[in-house]
């Protein structure tokens, strides 16, 4: 039976993948749409999710792609409703609001999913396997865009809990974490914060996991085409995650990889963990950026002026 | 048997607490030291852990006090010797930093305690005690001293890593989290830094736990006598913990509670910890510090100048 899917918020990043995936994914439906401003044509649609909630007792599984900031009272009513639910990259606004998450979804049987994109990416199950019993030296990140073209129009990414150029770099962390064997920890960091924003637009991150040396550089200031490359050199050779991640090269030679889409990937899964009644939820990724605010330098840099678009 | 103590890090908290502390509890008593320029008489003293470790082998115990900045190295080296832990707070400078010693320590079945030492005061498991079953509206917390006083010409605080008012303001959260029936998450905060500086001075939170809202006021900048408050406002009547939770007060009645010494109770359970090979290691008010500069909105304010003390 087709799980049906309650999506609620309707930007960029949900017109963009997830309404796609939900038509390409088998055994998943768009079911209903909580949007304050928008709507879908022969679809259910509500202003917010708590009317949607009301009035759509049948739908089990609620996706959530609004901005972190603000979503936890929205994930939490889904939560208290007995509802299965997924959440968007980031997962929230703070490490302490997405445990409270977890808490309630394991106390009421819930699945919840903290999806992170880039770790479906078709590179990154390869990569994973190919550094298995490998010794591994050091991980060079490069992850660099342009924020103009990536986030056209966007405050809340500049706002406090947006996490500026983490918002990208987490993807980076996220495929980190997937693909090493030991935890990785931060060492430090320095945050480049343009005049009068509250996130940065610019960080580097010294990492480390067990003996390997990682450097993270995320950078949202490239004004050419996005770069967002992750470096291994084991002793045993190297390899490079490429692409964000769709692309896997070894000593240079790129792998066969299957053409996938992350996001029909995340609602398979999404579709699984319901299925068996498991929760996915590792907050690892955020957590490395908590530590980078924690403990990172905070540098003023030159104001961040986006050009009107037309 | 009493348990000998590896202490490390002969700084202020060293001196003013751990040894009277070491001296005054039952089966537990200092036995080497490692510090880089101090040592004590007929003691044997070493100028660094890995010397204390090597030289020491009946030495089971360390217990840790050097600045959080750079312990990690100090803390993973006494656990791959096979060596118990007590931490003093904060327990690390970064969340994925303690998390990986808490992994540790699980995978070798050592002890690991890291210490919150103001929940040992007198008054937290009544407050705690009287709490249970009440309905919690609000709590204000009020955390001013002067940092002059209590800080003299410690540079590590500013640094990065150093938590800044959050040092002494991480005690209001250990007790909080320790009274509270329900997690505390972070909903905003506001942090003062001064100009020069890595760290705040000041720091407002707004924090919620279920149902309650939670303020709490961190300040450096008090020129009078410090005050360390936590007023606790239920549906069924008020009470105060004060003077860093030494003194319970309800409905403005103050409750006789027995005279007790935070750090003695802390080596007592220390000591109780490790004859029964457990573990308590409880992050969360590092990972509160860490949401409110994830999430916080950062503001300079005047340089902070420390008169010089002669």
């Amino acid at each position: 039976m087709s799980l049906g899917i309650g999506l609620v918020g309707l930007g960029a990043i949900a017109r963009a993948q997830h309404l796609p995936a939900l038509e390409q994914v088998e055994d998943v439906h768009l079911a209903a749409l909580a949007s304050r401003n928008a709507t879908l044509p022969d679809l259910p649609c509500y202003p917010d999710i708590d009317a949607l909630l009301a009035a759509e007792p049948d739908v089990t599984a609620i996706s959530l792609c609004t901005p972190p900031q603000g979503r936890f009272d929205q994930a939490m009513a889904v939560l208290r409703a007995g509802r299965h639910l997924m959440l968007e990259k980031p997962p929230g606004a703070t490490l302490s609001e997405v445990e409270a998450l977890r808490e309630e979804a394991a106390r009421r049987g819930l699945t919840l999913f903290a999806s992170w994109h880039s770790r479906a990416a078709a590179g990154v199950d390869p990569a994973r396997d190919w550094l298995t019993g490998k010794t591994l030296r050091t991980v060079v990140i490069d992850w660099r865009e342009d924020v103009r073209k990536w986030h056209p129009g966007q405050q809340w990414i500049w706002q406090a809990g947006g996490l500026g150029v983490f918002d990208p770099g987490i993807n980076a962390l996220s495929i980190l974490t997937a693909v090493l064997a030991d935890p990785a920890r931060l060492i430090s960091a320095d945050l480049q914060v343009p005049e009068g924003r509250e996130t940065p637009i610019a960080a580097r991150l010294e990492m480390r996991a067990a003996d390997a040396a990682i450097t993270a550089h995320f950078d949202w200031r490239e004004s050419g085409d996005e770069l967002w490359r992750m470096r291994l050199e084991t002793e045993e050779g190297g390899a490079t995650l490429d692409q964000g991640g769709a692309r896997f090269a070894i000593d240079g030679q790129v792998q066969p990889i299957a053409e996938s889409s992350e996001y029909a990937r995340l609602y398979e899964r999404f579709r699984d963990l319901v299925a068996r009644g498991e929760r996915d939820a590792d907050f690892t990724p955020l957590r490395l950026v908590a530590d980078a605010f924690l403990n990172g330098r905070m540098h003023q840099v030159a104001p961040f002026i986006e050009a009107p678009h037309g």
